[in-house]
């Protein structure tokens, strides 16, 4: 059985172009021999952020814990813990955190 | 885009064969566009179970809140918030819930 604790998880900068404040944990990936899809959770700081880009897979994100901002199209929502979001292939989103608390979410990926 | 707060979504018994006390939530599914993979979130209530069992597909789970103990093969695991653990495909597990808390846990599953 693979089971872990996320302090066993190195948290990573984002390194999407432009990104603030974010973090990165890869919990479940094909290393451990998920090959269909990959979890994932971020930690987006006060004033952090990941700005809008695209790409050809989707998301399905679940909120763990303060609140932040996401952005899909040309919209914004507030979130907060215990929501989920899917985000389809193809459309532009971002994320924001204005707030005091660390936005902390899962977002699983498809292997492709 | 799709957003929502799990009190939104309908608890459902779990109807494996033997499972007590255990709820499920079908979060992210096909019929929201996410033809990939699935989200669901279960709630296993104080001397809750889901009995031993195993399909030829993987589990990716992420201990949201409460304590529980995973079962894989012959060996139990007590597992609490912020633990995550991948299940391969074939392998016997099971679930149960000894404490006083809800244990509270997503749980994903690739499309076939």
């Amino acid at each position: 059985m693979y089971i872990k604790h996320v302090r066993e998880v190195k948290e990573e900068e984002v390194n999407y172009e432009g990104s603030i404040n974010a973090k990165i944990q890869w919990l479940i990936t094909k290393d451990v021999g998920a090959n269909h899809f990959a979890m994932r959770r971020f930690i987006i700081k006060k004033d952090g952020k990941i700005p809008k880009h695209q790409h050809d897979w989707e998301h399905e994100i679940y909120m763990l814990s303060g609140r932040g901002v996401v952005g899909i199209d040309e919209e914004e929502v507030e979130v907060d813990k215990d929501m989920f979001i899917y985000i389809p292939p193809n459309k532009p989103h971002w994320f924001r955190n204005p707030y005091n608390e660390d936005c902390i979410f899962l977002c699983l990926i498809p292997y492709k």
